[in-house]
């Protein structure tokens, strides 16, 4: 029996977001129904309600930063019980069995392909996921995470769900850690999680951006050091310095500005998919200093509960601005101008109730 | 005392390699002199002689496939003594002082970066360093190599100093090794040295080449596979089967092509600088299977000894056309066609008297 929802959903590409009544799938004896608390809100909501990416399904419901209390559980969950914290990020599922499942890498799933938090299949209930613009949401334990913040933070910890486990994945793949210098490139949503972490796991932080007066900000979040990357004469005096370059950019770029950084074997990571391609990078910079340009895509399940907790020690979360509901069209439009610091967060208090929208 | 040498020299950009006398220094305390038996005709001898990477000085010795025999030695010389087969590569100093040449590294010394073996700074005689196209060199012992195949082989083992140790260090540095599956990307003289590399370190190796009449020879030289690269179903087939592409291409290339091959996590090494830059690569294609693209430039004198001794011991060499040394302008006309398997090495004894030609 499907438990009527109510959330904020893009009818079409080209149309605001508005109220929006669905049905949730009843939870079956491995799912946990969570009552939402706070939901962050990502460049990739955006993307996909305005169909950037193409093929989003509408009615559109974005959000993969979930934070909420569990509802109830199924009679086979034994690790939630109902007035927990948790939280749920971009995945609700996966094939579980091909290799990437099983190493517990499951964004990289290659059999069904991760199913994502909306805009994914979903059998249960046919049609397509809806996300945490929503009262709730219900999902299986296996894609459940824990979260141990303190009550006052839960909103904080919304965007680690997402920002917080695409900079902390690849920093942990490739080690990063005491006595390296690592370069943050950009200082947005990613990008000031980015920096947070990589300063908490003992590297030297070095952000790179166009805006001369996120200069102090960066030093706040625990950067050493933030140099504007139109200066050319101090982005020379960087070159060879670092060990690893996390990118956090999604548009056109020259990446030999910043290849150029990298000591020998060093790796610059992308974690942002630019709508045109960046210029081509120079061989050269890569051939001369066995230089690697790597992207990575959020992080396992496990890996993200790792994160949660590696944030928690250290009492890390995100820099946001806690929204209304009904102010996402607004939110969406300040985040295209990059005019927030660092995260909207929907307070999902505010959701009001979808009189006279649609019930699926 | 310099000592008069002879050899073959491009005069300027536009000329064949003539019949050619300087000077070599005499050996000091830590030098070898060396009688050069063959030297390897590489692709860089071609842009060089050619300035098609500009920077070129003239008149212009190439040459850095070299192996002799110890003509003498300098009086703290102790690793190698006259009789002794040798080999020199594509270095013959730097600055030994940097993190790379500290750590073996010298290919990536960023002090006064590595000496080539030609057209590098030649601070003894002054003026730049002349290449293996000559009747003898004089290097700093800890630039030469120990070489220990067969007295047959030595021809065979020229190209090793280059094409083999250009292939084997990404190998090694990639730790290729048995269960992996390697593409190697291009059969021409690093590709071939690439295939019997990767294969005698146990990997399943397939060769992708635009050439149909190429995959006998692959099979021959140890892959298990060949794909031709214009074969859209074929190539659609192998997919994100690799754990490694070794991509030996120098010409602008649809790198997407091939960082499809690459399983989650494999690494594609370029080992090619193109003239022109490639198309810019997808970052989804890096981003969606954690992927990365890579450079590596020869490889260190270690690696250097190592592969040597790697190859002796598993009977590889190179497959090579012996040529005489008035035979080299034909040569690098048939090495632009592609038309050589796989490597052009020259027969030094052929080395005419350069009468006539001017005494530096």
């Amino acid at each position: 029996m499907p438990t009527p929802a109510s959330g904020y959903a893009a009818p079409s590409a080209d149309a605001p977001l508005e109220p929006f009544s669905f049905s949730r799938r009843d939870p079956g004896p491995r799912d946990v129904a969570i009552d939402i608390l706070f939901c962050g809100v990502c460049h990739s909501d955006v993307h996909t309600a305005r169909s950037e990416w193409s093929g989003t399904l509408y009615p559109c419901v974005p959000g993969h930063e979930i934070v909420g209390r569990v509802r109830a559980v199924g009679g086979e969950v034994t690790r939630f019980a109902p007035g927990d914290a948790v939280g749920v990020g971009c995945m609700v599922d996966s094939c579980r069995e091909c290799a990437s499942c099983r190493d517990g890498e499951e964004q990289y799933c290659t059999g069904s392909g991760f199913v994502g938090t909306y805009n994914g299949p979903d059998p249960a209930m046919g049609g397509h996921t809806f996300g945490g613009y929503a009262d709730h949401v219900v999902v299986d334990q296996d894609f459940v995470l824990r979260v141990g913040h303190d009550e006052a933070e839960l909103a904080a910890v919304a965007p680690l769900l997402c920002a917080g486990i695409t900079t902390y994945s690849p920093l942990r793949h490739w080690k990063v850690g005491p006595g390296q210098r690592v370069g943050v490139v950009g200082l947005g949503g990613l990008g000031h999680m980015g920096v947070k972490i990589a300063a908490a796991m003992g590297a030297e932080v070095v952000v790179f951006t166009t805006s001369p007066g996120k200069k102090q900000d960066a030093l706040r979040l625990g950067a050493a050091d933030a140099v504007v990357s139109k200066d050319a004469d101090a982005m020379a005096a960087q070159e060879g310095s670092f060990d690893f370059v996390l990118n956090t950019v999604a548009a056109p770029l020259d990446l030999d500005l910043y290849l150029r950084l990298l000591k020998r074997d060093g790796t610059m990571v992308l974690v942002g998919v630019p709508a045109e391609p960046h210029q081509s990078p120079d061989v050269g910079n890569l051939v001369f200093r066995r230089r690697a340009l790597a992207g990575s895509l959020i992080g396992g399940v496990r890996e993200t509960q790792e994160m949660l907790d590696f944030c928690r020690e250290r009492g890390i979360t995100s820099d946001i601005e806690l929204i209304p509901m009904d102010g996402i069209n607004e939110a969406y439009d300040r985040m295209v101008r990059s005019d927030v610091k660092y995260r909207f967060v929907i307070d999902m208090g505010t959701l009001p109730g979808a009189d006279g929208a649609t019930v699926r």
